[in-house]
């Protein structure tokens, strides 16, 4: 007995035809017409899409940032993912001080093993290293983890120095590993932070007047050199600027090989959102993130590079601070304000009403964003990201006509505010299959066990 | 009745995995499991991959170039079209001075029709601007030819100005067309003539140093400058040159919207082609084309400009002249040997075995340059260039293992030389069906009859 | 007996030191202290910069465009420019069509031979290529003319193709000229006024519209490919934007060499002079010059691009037309307007309250591009353009202090607007001399006679 | 009573031209003609160059490196300083870990006090950031010391971190004094070591081989990144590269404001003094200097850099060793040698012969680049570094037409070999004065005693 989807268009990150798909068991078995069993469960998707689940290349679940965790866990945050047409996401594990990669690895599938509703893999974020991590980063690609994260800001804290990016390289290189970098100078964010303070400036409209895109500038400019030294490629998560993109253009031109990541937040809101530098509000501290929000020219560049086929993924960077009980402990500093909005329910939905119906990418460029690249680029392909025969029953019917606004009132992720407060959104998951399980119908979340596990991700070739 | 491929693994621009592919008629109806009808015809494609059939964006066939025609007609050609795994090509029809695109159009269908052995559509060059000519670009339109080349070289022949390119792309923006260029400097490539004869230079070997990537360049250069001004994509045929590429890519960094086509011959062949200085030889008439063969960091460039995505096609620029009798009309003076070089034949094999096989480009990728991206950039997708249900089933079985060596001995393009004359190839086609019509069976041209049809194609969006 | 300046501050492009100056004859003879003779005449230099005069490398006096003459001619611009403390102009002399370069250069002898009250050289503008006049260049050079300009704009009229160009840049390198360019693409001009026009687009407003920063960077961007493959220098004048800048300094990254000039109502005006687009006014035709005036971003490029040292010379551009009686011919279409504004007065106070009391540039900044640098670049030096033992006593005694409103009223030039009406003045000759004569005595010209004489330029190395 | 050289051409960085100089004490009191006294001491410059004095704006005399001192102290080296044409040289004092600025100012003029045969001033290194550091940077200036210097390379030891850069940049912007930097990231360097090392690399040959461009062109464009978000000019020692080059025309698109300076071993010496890779030669350890010595094309581009005006000064970085007895204490580790070689004698001498006699620069680019826009850059001119009424009189009468060859057998520097042994020099110091003072006539030195005095430089604006 299978599933059948019929009359839906099939798309993929090249195609777009109408066809019927048939599952068996977990898998995609056929595509095509005259595919029907006669015990299948026939679903109608005409008018729909058949695209791939979405695949969220950055999130953080549970994270702990010392003086409190973020408002979602892995359970409601992959119900979430669930929820916006995502059925896979990865996140990241951090090494703590003085600690290893494997510690680190069993904190995350303790903190997710059984309580996700969506699959999951793991980055490992690197802050201490040493030989032995060294060792360690083989060792977590028999365990699955095959791309790690390193940080060149927040000194004094995640940051790591030159040398330790060169050595990571270096075992990059080695171990066929992907190495993922947040790109802002610490050290000028922090010259800036203590600037802004010694003047008195304590609210977050400050936040993004110490983050300026010279210092995500000069981070993407400096990995890239040492990427071209070392001779191995380089992951950018959340680029936020049209200076950062031209940095990277420019990397290229020399030859340099580099993924490139952005998230819905710094395509569609502006710095705006941090208000006015006079005013009281302290409503800019749910756009506290990092980097920061920017103007509309950086938009415009971002979608133009997403085209250009420059910018290969789209994470949600999801990491939620509720605005009351946990952004306000910054009230009177806004270096203090947790770090992080959510948007790993948006992602998809956002992505198709701005960017597709929109005129500014194709649908088939959506898949590629949203799910293909992210699949292929983490070692997950053809297992995940696409529609072929063989592959997991990863899949989304979503309906383009549906019309809808976001809001946190009716939201799954577990925060109490939504960055896209009152944006449109067209289309929605009509249903969607996770290795074949349906978990939504006709919109609905019907599948409440958490289904989701954890995926061993492959080194590329 | 229907045909089954088992066995093989489907590779599209974006997917490849093991399936069997059913054709019905001339369409591919089904892939998965199971597919298979009673009364289908098996064929065996273990080991093999199942790939779009190629598209070559750029042959001329039984042109006249005054002085004499080329030694492939489009019988010939499209013969050794399909025996090399292409099942569509896009030939150029050339507007006479004083003449009408319709004119042009007809003489190109009178010299094609019922004598093609693979599809084929055609550009439509234009050497005379006028009020007309504009008019009839959009007749052109419901006719097939969706796509136009002006020459930016070939001065007092082929070559317009910046008017007329400026009036065409105006054009162009209004009936969403496509307008290719031949991006060389005319004047300077005339100057530098001038210059070579005065001294008496008249061997092949200045056929390179009259042709510099400098005139390359500025052609490029000043053709994306009026694309961003009038606000329209243009198609660059042929690029040859780093210095090329870098102006291109400074172009994209702006925002400019720009497809790029190469050749294998800008891939695999330098300017030692051409001989020393004082040689006697006359072996460089061989390689006379333009733009000429460059240097080794050249093809480096170019390769990395494939695997980036910055160049999106191949073609062959196939403009075949005998080396005995038609090429040696200029052996006292090189600007009176004709221009072009064979290579249709070979397309596909060399991407295969020097892309591929040597590790600088994907299967994937190959799919994507040899033929989807061609049908997309030229109005024919789906119908032609990949491997989906409802597509026209233009499919070629590729055996990877086959090993040979490229030859005029044994090529079936007519023409008594070939320009990568003792070449290793690894894969060969295997089997090859045009529009679900066997042509190809184990390695055998079978068809003897010349099925290819006239393909009417769109504008994009 | 000599004229000893006593007390002020010597600057040249490089020095600036308190020191006497003694003038025998017409040459400057020595500097320093206890120069005098008992019979020389002292001037009270007290507080003033004693400074070379003024060189402006751009005028047109008594211009014919065809429909009218413009309203300076060479006396009455000449004494405005030693008023404005200019002692010596290059003004334009063009090959009429079917004419000679000798016909032009006498044609420009005539009108001005014993009416000019500065010094005076002429470059030659070619319009009419062909080989006399290739060879003609050479007999110029005898001539005293060793400068030539060509026209990339003015489609139909003074343009020349790439062809020209590439010629003209041959002989040049061949004879060690210098070619200067006016650099904006006449075919793009053209076909934008086409669209213009078609939509009833009639004002001044729309002069700039036509006329976009994309047209010359183009033509700057080509004629540098040109003078890279042709190996030889060019001079670019009146450059405009900082688009035009920005592709100068990519080609010297290359290694291309080039000299630039601009004008003072590039470095200070702005588009807002042509209106709003709804407006009926027609003040806008007073700032109807080519190219046209650009964004207060561009002002600051280029000022940013003199204290850089890439722009060298400052060149008023003075072709000025009545707006009464002249100008107005266009009140009905902007294509009709005469191109060009007065200037020639008002270039070294502008320069001198813009640049140096603003800080923007420092005095021997200033010194340098309103002088020294004309002089070398153009063959005149030392003869000219500095304040050096054996110079041309060509000096003026500029005194900072003097404050001063720029008015149509009491100008010298004539015409009946100034483009910097209002415009505060700081700083004015206070005493001036010609080869040892004084012209300006107390701000007031004394000198009524004509004595300016024509320079013989010479062939740098 | 003064000195009259009489008949020589006088050459400012912007004029040349035949005139009398007269020396009155210890400045330059006029030139001219008929300028003598009766008692005046007459100097024949017949058929020579008067030029300013030689500034060289990179020294180490007396250098402790920890295992050893530099071969030459401040006595031998501004001796070889006076016969090479250099009347100023500037030293750089370094803070000692843990010490203050004052300390290492005090120690370097123990080291210098009376045994100076020419002017000399300091920089100051700082290698030791801290508050104090800051502070001290004020007094720095009242006892002349305007400039500072820190190291991007040499961790664990000079090096700072980006932090520091970015704290004393703001400091310079308040202070307005200039820094200095050393722009190689010594991270890479390291790492580069570290895998040199693991394979058994100790020979001179792999100096370079760890040092590459790509190591320099970041610490630039980093650099430059910082100055731009600081808004502080800042000045390169030192640079050896293209693409160094490169980098910094990128960041002066921008608008970034940098000072460069180069040394003649970058611009006439290549790599190929390391020797071959399995050579067993030691004597590459005469030119281990870093940066590094590079390519042909790099010394192509430094060239080019100084005639179109973006290199700005020459040092010599002299920094000498032994190599035998010092530079050989590295015979088994190529890490171990001191880093440095001799040059201030010889800087003049080279320039004047391989950029003025071959045509690269003009004798008044040589007179600017060795003298006059070190003065200014410093915070001396017009004290030093011209030819002016007022200015010290630091004079060298240069005749042009001797030959030598450079040898270690008959230098003055204090070490055992010359990096440029057996190169050609074309002209000579004749004769020479230090404010006034005949320190050479006729080739030879005369003036036996150290008369050379401390600088107080000023601060610029």
């Amino acid at each position: 007995m299978g599933i059948l989807l019929i009359g839906g268009k099939v798309v993929t990150a090249v195609d777009a035809y109408y066809a019927d798909v048939r599952i068996e068991n977990d898998k995609i078995r056929s595509i095509g017409s005259d595919l029907g069993k006669t015990d299948d469960e026939i679903i109608d998707a005409h008018g729909c899409y058949i695209i791939p689940g979405g695949i969220d290349t950055h999130t953080h679940f549970a994270l702990n940032v010392g003086t409190m965790t973020t408002a979602d866990d892995f359970k409601s945050g992959t119900k979430a993912a669930i929820v916006g047409g995502t059925t896979t996401i990865i996140d990241y594990a951090t090494q703590n001080k003085g600690g290893s990669l494997k510690e680190a690895l069993h904190a995350q599938h303790e903190k997710s093993a059984g309580v996700c509703y969506c699959d999951y893999g793991f980055h490992m974020g690197i802050t201490d290293w040493n030989d032995e991590v060294a060792l360690e980063m083989e060792e977590m690609i028999k365990e699955g983890v095959t791309s790690f994260k390193l940080y060149m800001a927040y000194k004094g804290n995640l940051q790591v120095d030159d040398g330790v990016i060169l050595k990571a390289l270096k075992k990059s290189r080695e171990t066929k590993t992907l190495l993922c970098f947040h790109c802002e100078n610490g050290d000028v964010i922090d010259e800036l932070i203590n600037e802004a303070k010694t003047k008195g400036h304590i609210s977050p409209y400050y936040h993004v007047r110490t983050r300026p895109v010279e210092a995500e500038r000069e981070a993407i400019t400096r990995l890239l050199n040492f990427s071209e030294i070392m001779d191995t490629p380089v992951y950018i998560v959340h680029l936020s600027s049209r200076e950062g993109l031209l940095s990277i253009l420019d990397a290229k031109k020399r030859g340099v090989k580099v993924f490139v990541e952005t998230c819905p937040q710094y395509l569609l809101l502006n710095d705006s959102c941090y208000g006015e530098e006079k005013s009281d509000s302290f409503e800019g501290a749910k756009s506290v993130i990092s980097p920061p929000l920017r103007k509309d020219y950086d938009q415009e560049a971002l979608w133009k590079g997403i085209s250009q086929g420059e910018i290969k993924t789209i994470g949600s960077d999801h990491c939620s601070f509720n605005y009351k009980g946990q952004k306000d402990i910054g009230i009177n500093d806004f270096t203090k304000i947790p770090n992080g909005a959510p948007g790993v329910e948006n992602r998809m939905g956002l992505i198709y009403t701005y960017g597709v119906v929109s005129g500014k990418i194709s649908i088939n460029e959506m898949v590629a964003i949203t799910s293909t690249n992210a699949a292929k680029t983490f070692g997950m392909f053809p297992q995940k990201g696409t529609i072929a025969i063989g592959s997991d029953a990863d899949i989304v019917v979503w309906d383009p006509n549906f019309k809808s606004y976001i809001t946190a009132v009716n939201q799954t992720q577990k925060v109490d505010y939504n960055l896209f407060e009152g944006f449109e959104q067209q289309g929605r998951v009509l249903h969607e299959f996770l290795r074949g399980n349906k978990v939504i119908s006709n919109g609905e979340l019907v599948e409440k066990e958490p289904l989701g596990k954890y995926i061993f991700r492959k080194i590329n070739k």
